[in-house]
């Protein structure tokens, strides 16, 4: 089973790969783009088989390494 | 509207940074682990409202420069 695992900065943290992606961006001509935020995403590949059980472990991953929960919140999505 | 680009390495392409968190998680107890990459997400925040032509830019982003399309991959998401 697949869970894929969406890190992002929380609202209001600074995030300045998101900032130098967006000057980037905008060097290269891409107008029109108003905010960028960086972020990670981990796909782990599970044994485990139940969906509700392998996203219970995937939180705890990622409350316990994945994400800095300070400043950074997460989302766990199964497929 | 909002475009999330979903950068990932390409299956075959070696992954350290997965790789090393597949070991901390062991380190840590979690047993059931098989296989982790680890790969990026740009949360761009675009003036256009035309959801496939905001889509398209954001494609045109990833191909230019979010994404190293030798060794990655990108899905882009509009939301």
């Amino acid at each position: 089973m697949k869970a894929l695992v969406t890190v992002m900065p929380k609202a209001g943290v600074l995030d300045p790969q998101g900032k130098a992606i967006g000057h980037a961006l905008s060097s290269l001509g891409f107008a029109g783009v108003a905010d960028v935020r960086a972020g990670k995403v981990i796909e782990l590949e599970l044994a485990e088989t139940d969906p509700a059980k392998a996203k219970a472990a995937a939180e705890e991953m990622a409350r316990k390494l994945l994400a800095n929960t300070v400043i950074e919140s997460f989302r766990v999505e199964v497929v």
